[in-house]
């Protein structure tokens, strides 16, 4: 046991601040919403964010679900060394079995697992009487114990479960071995004093409950997820489970950043603290918008782009009398950069270099080389580079490593007089390949010359453009979504030219299916 | 007074539920975001909609703050008949005769006077004593009042004020003839708790607080503004102030849509009513992001496009089983329709109109009919023509009616080889001009196109492309907003060819811009 969950687990300790557990599940209640599916590399990379933010314990998945959550769990386990690393089970014993599998080379292994206990999803869902449920907790928590000595039970939509029957079930998990009890509020339906209220009930009525840590989970339905998660901690909860940018099921799980900042900002009426570092929640902001491609809304508390932003007149003459008339955290307590070192052609290797360290990029010799090239290629063409310029431009690089197709050039001519026509050259695992293709629009003629290529069945699922800078000559930033027998997979492409970024962002796409296994059809490799 | 007012005067009334008054801001407080500025047009929709839905009080504007807010109020008042119109005032007689002049035609006028009560701003802002902002509020508040009846007073920061003045400066402004006291979170500070006891503390120990009506408007840095809302309303509010997808300074304010669901879905422990129809949440959510062309985030609660979506297999299996296992609210309530009846080229005039209905749409005559027109042209060159789609077509045919400038034809030549090059026809007043640009990348082409037609000095602030429906024939959305001398605007335009939607989008905004007195240069009359 850390010094961490030791304090923790003796909220009635006489320390000035209380620690409260931050348990980010951004990797399995937030990557489990429709569209923020992510690949196994942009797993890993979030982790580590995770890790080197101090998150005490990351969820990293569910690994009953696919082969897919399996390895990446199993990855992230033996990849972690400072966090917890938590796999979802539900009340089943294979579902077990596999998370204990999957976690098992973690510094810090846990299982979580959960059931229902509302009578409503007791009646429709499980067909299941109270009593049965009870002996699945005993038997399912046991099971875990077995397996790990972390273990965390979460009774699923305990908001809509009566007190007397809750206090039942949290008493038998913790006498099963359960160390967390979770009590969430599944569909995101408390409201802040019924959720302090109930944690206090439970900890006083539940004989053992000094056994075990208590946790908040907080859905964001009605737009109470971050005060729920407060008042779950006044009532005596000492970790709270949330998501980088509150992504997550439907309207999403508190976000971290709002939680941690909140108990922060407030530390005179919120006595707790967390251990994260608080400056690289910018960052992690970033990560996961990224690799899920779920934009973050300008106004998001915490991370969003207006944030920090101060147009209206009246606050920007309080904000340069004194910053604090008007903020209640500095930017850079969460990570926002104030100086925006703008990088040209001039700038040489050494700038670039500090460029990236100071932008949190740790790249090896020959990626820093690559990254470098294309620095200067994009420098000819464009006046200014800024950083969102570098970070499409590395985390472009970094992604195309192992690519077997390769964009060598394209033509497109387009307009109003349609159908428009796209030439492109490709490089498939070192063979140059052309092709001419029509198509609904450029972009539709630019995907068609690729299918001629390359057949495949993939599918399309989302198309965006954003142009990451100001300025006519801004590096259009394309998103593509491909799925394919049930996996999907999403590239990124950067290029002043929207049309060469969406070949880059297909190309990127189609590379990872192919990764996965996705087979090439016989045309690139008969030419 | 209307029922509703005179029924949300008295919080201790002994009718079942309580009326609690919805204060729209989203074109005052939102409207000021960084980014999120409005044209005229777009916000006459934006009131029109909050009107519809049953607002009671639309806040539409700073008339003091330029020209192009008073018209807007101006208009706004003379055009709602069922919402009080309220215009923003500094405690400034020139102010708030200004916003006296604006709202003078509404069928229900308010001026909203504020000024700092925190020691900090009265410190660091405005460089006045305690004594001498109490005299500024008894002379501004009563200047308001014999302007109009209805004057709503705000202290602004009212959360950092210490208690004893704030009693002082409340007490000053009713008996003034302040009719509602608005108690704002003005930094976003506050908890739940505090917020609920401040509104308690101040109405039982201000003498005349039964002569006013008091208001919550709080901000979302922490997460909080929702939460924060509904405890004020505990503590005795019974006006709310919020916006449509809570935008607004820095992380915006509480969101309509979230506070209006909240007391509806927890009427068992909050009993409030409010006036709104909640089928047309979804409606104001998509007018208000169009306009400022905020996307919202996926997981946005109520909403956001996942708020109602489930993926995870566990979910699924329950919602089939029993829709209120996971959802605490029906999709159907805030108008998200589930039946989408798909349109192709088969669809005839009656099924459009009937479409165009259904999605809330009141077109005249000949605007059904071009729309009808563009319809069927799409119905040619895509197979299935979907509800965003059909809302594409339509808001480019309201917007452009009364264009300067057309676009005829373009062909463009792109790729990795560059320059790309352009080739335009436009019709500017009739008169058809052609011309050849190159540029740095195809949209760059297309924009120098456009700008050697029609010579501008406007700035491109934003570029944004989303495919709005799935399959590689998408329509591309394009939004452009262009700034000229303080002033700026967006265009967005739809094609399957993002190079046409590309240059639309832009001639919308110049024709806006031309709208709003921008000159054209010499050479497109000169041809």
């Amino acid at each position: 046991m850390t010094d961490a969950t030791r304090n923790a687990s003796s909220p009635q300790g006489c320390s000035p601040k209380d620690r409260v557990l931050i348990f980010d599940t951004t990797l399995r209640d937030g990557e489990q919403c429709p569209g923020a599916t992510m690949t196994f590399e942009e797993k890993l990379e979030v982790a580590d964010v995770l890790d080197a933010m101090g998150v005490d314990i990351i969820e990293a998945g569910f690994p009953i679900a696919s082969d897919g959550d399996f390895e990446a769990v199993s990855a992230i386990a033996r990849r972690i060394k400072r966090a917890t690393v938590a796999g979802l089970a539900r009340a089943i014993s294979a579902d077990i079995a596999r998370a204990g599998e999957a976690v098992r080379h973690a510094a810090k292994p846990r299982i979580h697992t959960f059931v229902s206990t509302s009578p409503i999803h007791l009646e429709h869902q499980m067909r299941k009487s109270e009593e049965e449920v009870l002996e699945i907790i005993t038997k399912t928590v046991a099971q875990a114990r077995n397996l790990v000595e972390d273990v965390e039970w979460s009774a699923m939509d305990a908001t809509r479960t009566p007190i007397d029957y809750l206090c039942r079930t949290v008493e038998a998990a913790i006498k099963a071995g359960a160390t967390t009890i979770n009590l969430p509020d599944t569909v995101g339906y408390a409201v802040p004093d019924e959720y302090r209220a109930m944690f206090r009930q439970i900890r006083e009525r539940v004989p053992n409950a000094d056994k075990a840590i208590f946790s908040v989970h907080c859905h964001n339905d009605l737009g109470l997820a971050v005060a729920n998660s407060l008042a779950g901690i006044e009532g005596g909860a000492r970790q709270i489970e949330c998501t980088i940018n509150g992504i997550g099921e439907r309207a999403g799980n508190a976000a971290l950043e709002e939680v941690v900042m909140a108990l922060r900002v407030r530390g005179d009426v919120l006595p707790y603290d967390t251990g994260i570092d608080a400056s690289l929640l910018t960052r992690a902001s970033k990560a996961v918008s990224t690799a899920c491609s779920f934009p973050v809304q300008y106004n998001k508390a915490i991370v969003g782009r207006n944030a920090f932003a101060h147009e209206s007149g009246i606050h920007q003459d309080g904000m340069l009398k004194n910053q604090t008339t008007y903020e209640i955290m500095t930017p850079e307590s969460v990570g926002v950069s104030k100086t925006s070192l703008v990088m040209g052609k001039h700038s040489g290797r050494a700038a670039f270099r500090s460029k990236l360290k100071e932008m949190g990029y740790d790249l090896g010799d020959n990626q820093l080389e690559d990254a470098f090239t294309r620095f200067k290629a994009l420098a000819d063409r464009k006046k200014h580079v800024y950083d969102e310029d570098i970070e499409a431009l590395v985390d472009e690089n970094l992604a195309s490593a192992h690519d077997r197709v390769r964009l060598v050039s394209l033509t497109v001519i387009a307009g109003t007089r349609g159908p428009q026509r796209a030439t492109m050259k490709l490089d498939v695992d070192g063979r140059f390949v052309t092709e001419e293709a029509e198509g609904n629009g450029p972009i539709d003629a630019v995907f068609n010359a690729i299918k001629a290529i390359v057949p495949h069945e993939a599918v399309l699922e989302l198309y965006d453009v954003h142009a990451v800078t100001e300025g006519t000559d801004a590096q259009a930033e394309v998103t593509v979504r491909l799925s394919h027998e049930g996996s999907s997979v999403t590239g990124r492409g950067a290029d002043p030219d929207t049309l060469v970024s969406s070949a880059k962002a297909y190309l990127v796409a189609l590379n990872k299916l192919i990764a996965k296994g996705v087979r090439l059809h016989a045309q690139a490799a008969a030419e």
